[in-house]
């Protein structure tokens, strides 16, 4: 079942190994099928040498039963289905733990926008969970870190497709998209941005940019009067 | 119509590539004939992989129409035409977002000049532009970012062929030369040195170097009595 | 002799190499059978290069002599056999000179628990061993260096496969696992939080972590409750 | 003539772009034929691609002309015959623009010996050498540039084989070795040292190493009672 949804899982999963952003199997990537209501998504603790589409796992958006797969799901598969739940837009959910953007997480700060890389594909600064606390980390935890992510979101009035990433404090990136590939897309960018911005705050504690800048940068490439790209032309 | 030109412009956007200044579709590179006033240049948000020269875009230097192509020129297109148009020497223009020319422009402070590396291709510091007035965003927003680069340039008289490159406020660098090639090696070069300053200035906050350093590298290697090299040996 | 673990042992060597963790002959991993009492170790200075299991050195666990090989075996070899002999869970011992983790050693201070990269393999904070005293350093000083990371683990009463690795004053990082290839996954790991944190705390030098998000991720990888990977499952 | 010393030379060159310490044209390795008082050098700003034995130059020690070779040798070959004049021990010169030791150049401050990493390869410090005047630079700077080296190695009572090294204040390193391999080995080293060193300083501006750790880690891979490696093995 969903054979086409399995190998664009399975394929943006290969591609954090080719972007650098993961090692071993530190990272996952989901993709969902709205219609049918179920998610497919890597398997827990398998590797990437030799993965296939057939080694995606299938599971329930709403019991987070798995419907069908030889292994179990990656153990953050509860934290993938409550953004699912929440965000009807979101047709993809990456997360890594790339080196820059968890500093970020563990220094518990939001990744600030500062240019115009950044504002390209996220239209504010990428925000940076509150610390779980011991409860929601000893209950469900992994539901609880979905639940937290959701919570920020809502709490600062962000769209999700607009700034289509997050940091969870101590821990690290998650990134959505359309599908698949464009959450694996943001989960890259959020890395590059991450490194640019530790850099330039190295050089300048009071680096910022203006709200219009921001505007222009992402308004030229997301919405009706986009002008970047070949959208529209062929 | 200008096959040589694409070829040589197709093949300094793959550079960026293969040098590490690039990833996806975050740069672009375009070259000038000067006789016939039209300039090749990278389709917008069109990926590097299976680029080929058939893909570039021929733009007319005054119009700023598209003369030929199957697709959208560049997104910063307008940029590039305002350098060309202003300095009759510069016959390739490049812009990336690489990582620590980018921390130079969102820290909004010049690349110093600080070493032999600088001084043997940029004959000074490289400068970062102010920041664009929201007017200038909103108006013509790439238009105003050639005009900016420009407006720096002459107000601190510097000559773009002995300082070729600048990082723009917020932004990232642009670089130019003589050809397609020389603009993207100058990208390279702008990267290379500010990761050099940014290493230098943790280390030592207060380091320079003198004039007369500077000088010395940047003329064995550029006018007339230059003597780095095999010009004129063969 | 030990046919199957000098190939264990050297493709582990091998890792080290393709890991980005050593260059040159920075790095030796080693591996024990503990019934016959022998380990399997590197040749000291040479080169990764073309090496096979036939390069590996047998050695006696408590005389500490040659038993088998054509080359001398590492020159850290006593280090590595202190370990075994303090601790016989371990199975495998590597040793680098990976560029953050020597940064903490040469800092002298501890790779602190940041974040759940980290607490998935490390529970508590990597240790900085004190600085071996003049006398230690002339008399035996691979032998005292092994002495140093005991006496450190024991001091601090760390469980040594809960925490399986340490940095050594002004050395490096030494660390171990159930087999070869485990000690060299937690080199890797090391030298990743290592970098992690250290940009973390260029971020936020007040940066921590509680200690229930430790414990949460810590034994969901390890121990009679984990639920990570697909232990069994099949 | 030189047929030999030419093909290490060449391999030597090559090296240094494989290792990651020059891009471009970015660096230069030179050996000597003491007995025929020749030096062999790369040619100056020729590319490493597609670079052979052939394109080597064979200059003299002492009057520093061309003997032998279709292009002008590296502009730094006065540097590299000064350093050769005075240290008849020394076999092979490089000189490389490498990020991090630029970085120590630049910031005008010794690489530090705060590790065995570094005790392993360099007797104590880096030094740094101090700025050349202005008069220096104008009159013949790269011979002055290797007397500046010579003084300061002769300053600071350095035996050249011991700390195989330096970097010239505003320029970058230039290492030797007993043959060009070997100062290609030295500026790799030194490059990974520096890279170390940084990030150290930025943990604990404060660190240090003793000079017993010094003593044991040189010393037990140089000399008559070193033990590291194979030497007097097979």
């Amino acid at each position: 079942m969903l054979e086409k949804l399995k190998r664009e899982v399975c394929a943006a999963n290969l591609e954090l190994v080719a972007r650098g952003v993961v090692i071993y199997t530190w990272g996952n990537v989901s993709g969902i099928d709205r219609e049918k209501g179920l998610i497919v998504i890597k398997p827990s603790g398998v590797d990437y040498d030799g993965m296939s589409a057939d080694d995606m796992v299938v599971v329930d958006l709403h019991t987070g039963e798995t419907v069908e797969g030889k292994w179990r799901p990656s153990s953050d598969t509860k934290t993938h289905l409550e953004i699912y739940r929440e965000f009807p837009e979101v047709g993809g959910v990456t997360h890594t733990h790339s080196v820059n953007a968890v500093a970020y997480a563990q220094a518990g700060i939001d990744i600030p926008a500062l240019g115009t890389t950044h504002a390209d594909y996220f239209y504010g600064d990428i925000p940076c969970t509150r610390e779980l606390t011991k409860d929601e980390v000893e209950s469900d935890y992994e539901l609880n870190t979905g639940k937290v992510i959701v919570e920020t979101l809502h709490k600062r009035k962000i769209d999700p497709l607009a700034v289509p990433g997050i940091v969870v404090k101590n821990h690290g990136p998650f990134s959505w998209g359309k599908d698949p590939a464009a959450s694996v897309y943001h989960a890259v960018v959020m890395e590059k941005v991450a490194e640019m911005d530790l850099k330039t705050l190295l050089l300048n504690p009071n680096a910022n940019m203006n709200q219009y800048i921001l505007d222009k940068h992402y308004f030229r490439k997301h919405g009706s009067n986009a002008y970047y790209g070949q959208e529209g032309k062929k």
